[in-house]
């Protein structure tokens, strides 16, 4: 067995063998295979694709490229979610909380952003205190105690996944429907969680710029939890306008603690309850009433405890950017369109987002959305607030914002649903 | 400009611009752009190709990535010639001190074999005291003072296509077009000559397994001469069978000095001439009898002046195997085809080939041919002769030849042209 020969055969459009991925993939992670090598291949199964029995083996060995873990010991049953990631998308802060909250246990192992969509963990890092890195036994330890976690994954998870995400990173080779399911599946599968509820997105803001792509990655990916003996379900959203009022790390976390008082925006309620139901039921608690969560504060409790047994402190004010600058509306009329993209550019430049691995992210950069689509506005009136500790990122960080939306006639809105479909094995 | 869009470019179908080419040759000959991100290009190119303009400008950059030689000193006109290599195909050998005999002067900077297809130096090497590697001060002298020379090319001349060289052969990049004529002629335009022919194989012992191929890239490598002011003409030939009778290093040697003796077998003879022709022309001396040369021993003596410039001694006895094993034939009748491949692939078994670039090859080992396609064979007479110093290696060697060859009656032999066709500007 070698590289090339492996290389060659997927260049030329033939199958590869279940031993072939094994060989690979275990070869790559003992540093056998170079990451030329395996950036050449990426980039063959970026142009000629994978079927599904190839996705399953790739999957497979990824997961046995590391450890497992295992929440068999825990009273509560597991859930969790995954997000293919988007504008605005905080939704994991407020739903890891209320889930638990409803009795199940959410070990939420996430990632941090790159380009131009947020990661949960550089949001919740602008929390003072709070830490994103725990040991297995801490992580064990606050998910018993508390009922849910969201931490950083381990080095021992998926190692190769690890490697390779980062080699796609830089090789061009990231929008692949056989390599983002197996990288998202492979993590979550090693995770151990016994039910998994994915949020896949399409839209000018997600990877996913059209829907076809969106639901072929969905059945794709929960097929692969099927296989490896996780229930999972999908629900397909849209991903064409940002998720509630902002895009940003700690202007999301103050949004994330609206939800969890009774309030915030009504598309991230929406998604928070619809994709809580989605996990309560995987899980076997039907029963339970996520809304009831919300507006009794047992979900905030959660929120509270959880973010306390990570070093954070949940009542501490959370830091603001040194300047705001106001966007206003140039003409009256009805907000039309606003583009997830855009918006996401637009918090990127200001500072909330990073262009390498590793960067730093300023906590209080990003954009505040003062209309959504549908939403009725004056000229002069503030449309955007932007917010940045750089004010000289100013001017490039606007020019995301040129074509970014439309003012018009109401006739001209036409309202589309947040949540598109819903996808199971 | 960063490799991640160059590269996005090329994966999606997009004509890359002279800026981005030029970027990204000059970036990763100084180690901006690095190995991973090179090998997804290469791979990208490979499976979407590149346009007239692209691979003209690819080779534009791969040249001006390192320094130009310059003949123009010389008293006569540089001829030079490029085969895109073959097996027992040891035409560079008789066809430099021909030419130069003629009157032309012949600088050929040539390369080792890899894989089945032997290399020009490793040929020489097995001569007791030739040196491969000169300074560009000595290779002007032997020049001048000889009128050929045979000789590594320095690692100033397209350093970007030597690094890209070893970047695709690890990584299955090998056999694309574009990339074989932009690295064939970046070599031969940055070494300065003022003429050059090609011999252009096609066959089962070629990297253009089919003619079509190879007619395509002998014409866009004909265009990249032209376009950089070099008289460049490709000879189209069969590679189905080897050239010759031997497949080795000294024993590649030994035929050649048959053809320059004036004898040697009537292949290898017919397209010594041919290109011979063909280089004296491009160089404006159309008048010259390159048969008369091997028959009068001036080409003879022009390579045994060269030998010896390079500390060879032309007259010493050439190496020879350890062991000598004879297959014979099975049956009687004509042997109606000889496959170039498995002889290649056999030879290289046997120790005259290399599998990494740092591996030695046995100047003695290899395949002598007792027949070729169209000669009567009786049963039992000898058909191979496999020389080696590693007799181990005979059984997988001898695997090679199973299904190397037939054996019918003479109507069953349809004899074909060694030289297919000319491919001119």
């Amino acid at each position: 067995m070698d590289a090339i020969s492996v290389i060659r055969d997927k260049r030329d459009r033939r199958e590869l063998s279940g031993a072939q991925i094994d060989w690979i993939i275990d070869a790559y992670t003992r540093g056998v295979v170079a990451d030329e090598q395996m950036s050449a291949l990426a980039m063959a199964i970026f142009l000629n694709g994978m079927n599904r029995a190839e996705i399953s083996r790739w999957t497979a060995a990824m997961i046995a490229s590391g450890e497992r873990m295992d929440f068999g010991g825990l009273s509560r049953p597991t859930a969790d979610k995954h997000s293919t990631g988007g504008v605005g998308d905080k939704i994991t802060l407020p739903l890891a909380p209320l889930v638990a909250a409803c009795g199940a246990a959410v070990p939420q192992l996430s990632g941090r952003g790159l380009g131009h969509t947020g990661g949960t963990l550089d949001k919740l890092e602008s929390i003072p205190g709070w830490r994103a890195s725990l040991g297995n036994a801490e992580l064990m330890e606050v998910l018993g105690s508390v009922g849910s976690v969201i931490c950083a994954a381990g080095d021992g998870l998926a190692p190769a996944d690890k490697r390779l995400y980062a080699l796609r990173d830089v090789t061009g080779t990231v929008e692949s429907l056989p390599l983002i399911a197996s990288s998202i599946m492979s993590k979550k599968i090693a995770e151990g969680t016994g039910s998994l509820v994915l949020d896949v997105k399409t839209g000018s803001g997600a990877f996913m710029k059209n829907a076809e792509d969106a639901r072929e990655l969905a059945a794709t990916m929960v097929e692969l939890g099927q296989d490896h003996g996780v229930r999972t379900v999908a629900l397909l959203t849209d991903m064409s306008t940002p998720l509630g009022r902002t895009a940003g790390n700690a202007l999301e976390v103050r949004e994330a603690v609206d939800v969890l008082s009774g309030g915030g925006p009504a598309d991230v309620v929406e998604l928070t309850v619809a994709l809580a139901r989605e996990m309560l039921a995987a899980a076997g608690l039907s029963g339970a009433d996520p809304e009831r969560a919300l507006a009794d504060g047992s979900a905030m409790d959660v929120w509270r405890r959880m973010i306390a047994a990570q070093g954070g402190d949940p009542s501490a004010p959370l830091p603001r950017a040194h300047e705001q600058h106001i966007v206003t509306a140039p003409v009256s009329g009805v907000l039309t369109r606003l583009d997830a993209y855009a918006v996401g550019l637009c918090a990127w430049r200001l500072g909330a987002g990073r262009a390498r691995k590793e960067d730093p992210v300023q906590a209080g950069a990003g954009v505040e959305l003062h209309a959504k689509p549908g939403d009725r506005i004056l000229e002069g009136a503030p449309l955007f607030t932007l917010h940045t500790d750089t004010p000289d990122a100013l001017p490039y960080a606007q020019e995301a914002l040129t074509d970014a939306y439309d003012i018009g006639p109401s006739e001209a809105f036409a309202p589309s649903p947040l949540i598109l479909d819903r996808v199971t094995a």
